[in-house]
């Protein structure tokens, strides 16, 4: 089935509801799904429009003019989105394979509508898991001296391969603010803890000597600030005191495994509107 | 703050939400929440709408005459309720407490918006319950003689007290299909195990026996199947083999507690729509 | 039955489980549960053996005296406690009644082993919970004047009931390191949040700004740290972007229930060994 | 580390602790980790001893020798593994791929101990994920006639490579009772659906039309009798009225991957030991 998913953000005001869809409607649209959520809190508006475009009477382009029209009249923020467009994935790692390996095999099963061009790490020992997956792999090994010109590299690579978001699947390397900027909002980190408790390195560990009974992992946009971006998708397991670090360590990596898919699933298919450090995340 | 629900369902058909939100927004409405879904699957459409009425300016008896035409001409099933008008619920019990103590605790609380004018059993040994919480508690002991006789003096007290929903919290009685028809869509029933598995009698035992890893508790409306009823609500906790039946039994009343409560919440608030066996439970 | 729970901590040395087993074998105790655990980590051995002692040929002085031999010889420090001793708890409370019910409640339907002689509260507002349980309610309000002066008035009403447990079932005043180190691992506190992540004051609402995905509670153990103590339970609900602050507040307050009332039930059977930070909380 | 683990049952009597844990302290034995639950309710012992075995000063068949002499004087069932032996698993499989994958990568990243020398399936289209690991793949299709023909072929290829446990993942063909005999406690199958409900086939879309609001997936051991074996793992996911049945099956997909793993793992650890129809399953 083919579709285009319009999501949209805007100021809440009477009114918004009825008017975008009564637009499609007009249009004679079929709408799969539509999904909205008002923020009384801070009086803010979300959309989500799923429509069947089997068999659209315009084009595409004619179609985003009219609603541009609309949207520019309500100050609605938006994008649109065509289920027939397959986004280009970037994979980032650094030692550790195990979400690597997650977002290959989901993408493999079709669970992940994305294709995945390319991997890049800066260490070459993942290359075997990029080869099983046939994905061409590209080793940018970071040194003290090396990390602009590496970095360089990496942005020539995606886009040169037209990426569309690029996954931090446990790389270890911090990215320069010019990279997330330009990168803003399609960069998906997974960080090993269950933010915000332990922020930084070595999480594990110190869930381990803080005796936490509950451990996680966290799936969030990447910004500036480290750990801090719009968080996605979080998931936790229950441990007790027999668990040593290396245990929690091994536990710690199926969440972040499923946590990291399920983001980067919900972002492909277009689930996700960010509002500054919140993120509006439609479960299906 | 005031505010109206209406709960729709139809068959789906385009046009339905443009056509629905239209009506409130021409009104001048300030929709709080709106909820719908579209099951493709069975071609049925489901609707919340939660209104701001605070200044209405009509009647509400208008408000509802205008909205009867335009879900006659749609062929729309709906309902409406007010914030203002608080739900009676009637709770039953026999011997075990846990349960009652929890709606009336939540109740107390202000997180069940209900009054509970009564308590029936048919035992007499959960009258401090009520006691300490200043509620009428009515004793209706069955035997094998009784049975109908005793379940008339029921719907009689039901009916003097105008009860909007009846609450089994762990009500061990059968009750007859009259009854179960009469309060049709009314009688929210917990069932000691995560149906479908487990139906009947003792399942902690069975559940022990069996060796499960997970028991569960679950929340229905109450039909002429016993323990076949549209499920609303179902919690799970893992165990292991060291709980004995009595440990299981223990932990479910606590699984029992929260799900039955979370059902009646949902159901209080409006937010609960059957259809068939499913429901459509909206989040919040 | 009745049973007696010997709790013990030790470094960990070759022969210890076989030491010890031995020594409740040659008394010819009916071993009902015998729970070790080893810290290869900080090598460390902790070990629960409860007894039945239905039919104790000795006196218990007795048997403590002769197992002190054995101790004093391994240098473990242990402690023992007999079931039919009923350990007396106060709660402490503020405006919150929540934790209050679930305790009362628990220990009303007998899955509580404890008695509960006294509710001591810095506002007067609670009461009337107290009333229903039939527990005597003290109020000691606190202003910035008389504050040593009422918590010496608490310690006197601790001590006068022979408490053997405090509660602090969201009790809002910070207690005096002198009151914290008297009562050393016999407070159990509940935060609000699910620690190390939101220490501090109102955690709902800073979750709610974070965006994060899930919530949680904490119990611990008082320490002189504020929201730093042993940890004794913790568990979580997911959230969605559709829940405001106060719904965080109420789902939360259900989680601090149940986390609370674990956490005091894991302490009053005597199955938690605090380490430092660590608590070792054998599952049943 | 070098290690050994004694798995042990017997009916429970007095002084089995003491007298086995003495058996391995007088040999001078690291115990690493004891474990032990007496069932009181069916008055069964079990117990679990994993050995530090780096500087055993005695043959490992004189080891056993002096312990069976023990267990035949206490009548115990017991058996023993050596870390040092890599068990071998053979994955059955038929047109899913994701338990196949799961128990390949987990294998892959060391997380799994154990080698995985053949894949068997009855159809052919998953030899490229074999191909990937670089693992034999092995077609035998089934037709109506060549049942026990496969199967002898089936057993041959287990019976050549010395397999240990055979992993039913997703395979969808009933195996004959002389095979499940023969390898009793050593077939592990992935079920997907919550056992006991929604047995046989279809589950998701039988669990959607019964409107439940979790689903599961069980690991069991295959027993003659379908989807009745002792139950080693269970877990479950929360649902809502938006999942279809096809997400259901997705959704499915994942709580069976994790499932079936951890099962593999706990068996793989020699962790599990079964009594009728439950299992003892030492965390860790």
């Amino acid at each position: 089935m083919k579709y285009a998913v319009f999501l949209i953000k805007s100021d809440d005001r009477k009114g918004l509801l009825a008017t975008i869809s009564n637009f499609f409607y007009e249009k004679d649209f079929n709408i799969l799904r539509c999904q909205q959520y008002t923020d009384l809190y801070e009086n803010k508006y979300y959309m989500r429009v799923k429509l069947d475009i089997a068999e659209l009477h315009v084009t595409r382009r004619k179609l985003e003019t009219s609603f541009k029209e609309l949207a520019d009249s309500l100050k609605l923020e938006w994008e649109v989105h065509y289920s027939d467009y397959v986004p280009r994935v970037a994979v980032l790692v650094s030692h550790a394979s195990h979400c690597m390996y997650d977002l290959l095999v989901h993408q493999h099963e079709d669970d992940l509508h994305c294709g995945i061009p390319l991997v890049i790490s800066n260490h070459p020992n993942l290359e075997h898991v990029a080869d099983k997956f046939r994905v061409p792999f590209f080793c940018c090994p970071v040194d003290k001296k090396n990390k602009s010109e590496q970095e360089a590299k990496i942005v020539e690579l995606l886009k040169k391969n037209h990426i569309d978001l690029v996954v931090l699947a446990r790389y270890m390397q911090v990215l320069s603010n010019d990279f997330i900027e330009s990168y803003n909002g399609r960069i998906i980190n997974i960080h090993h803890a269950f933010l915000p408790a332990f922020k930084g390195a070595d999480p594990y560990r110190r869930a381990w000597e803080r005796g936490v009974k509950v451990i996680g992992a966290t799936a969030h946009y990447a910004t500036e600030d480290l750990d801090e971006g719009p968080i996605i998708e979080q998931d936790v397991e229950r441990i007790s005191h027999e668990f040593e670090p290396s245990d929690l360590k091994r536990i710690g990596k199926d969440i972040e495994r499923r946590v990291l898919t399920r983001a980067v699933k919900a972002h492909l298919e277009h689930r996700v509107i960010t509002s500054g450090l919140r993120t509006i995340v439609f479960p299906i």
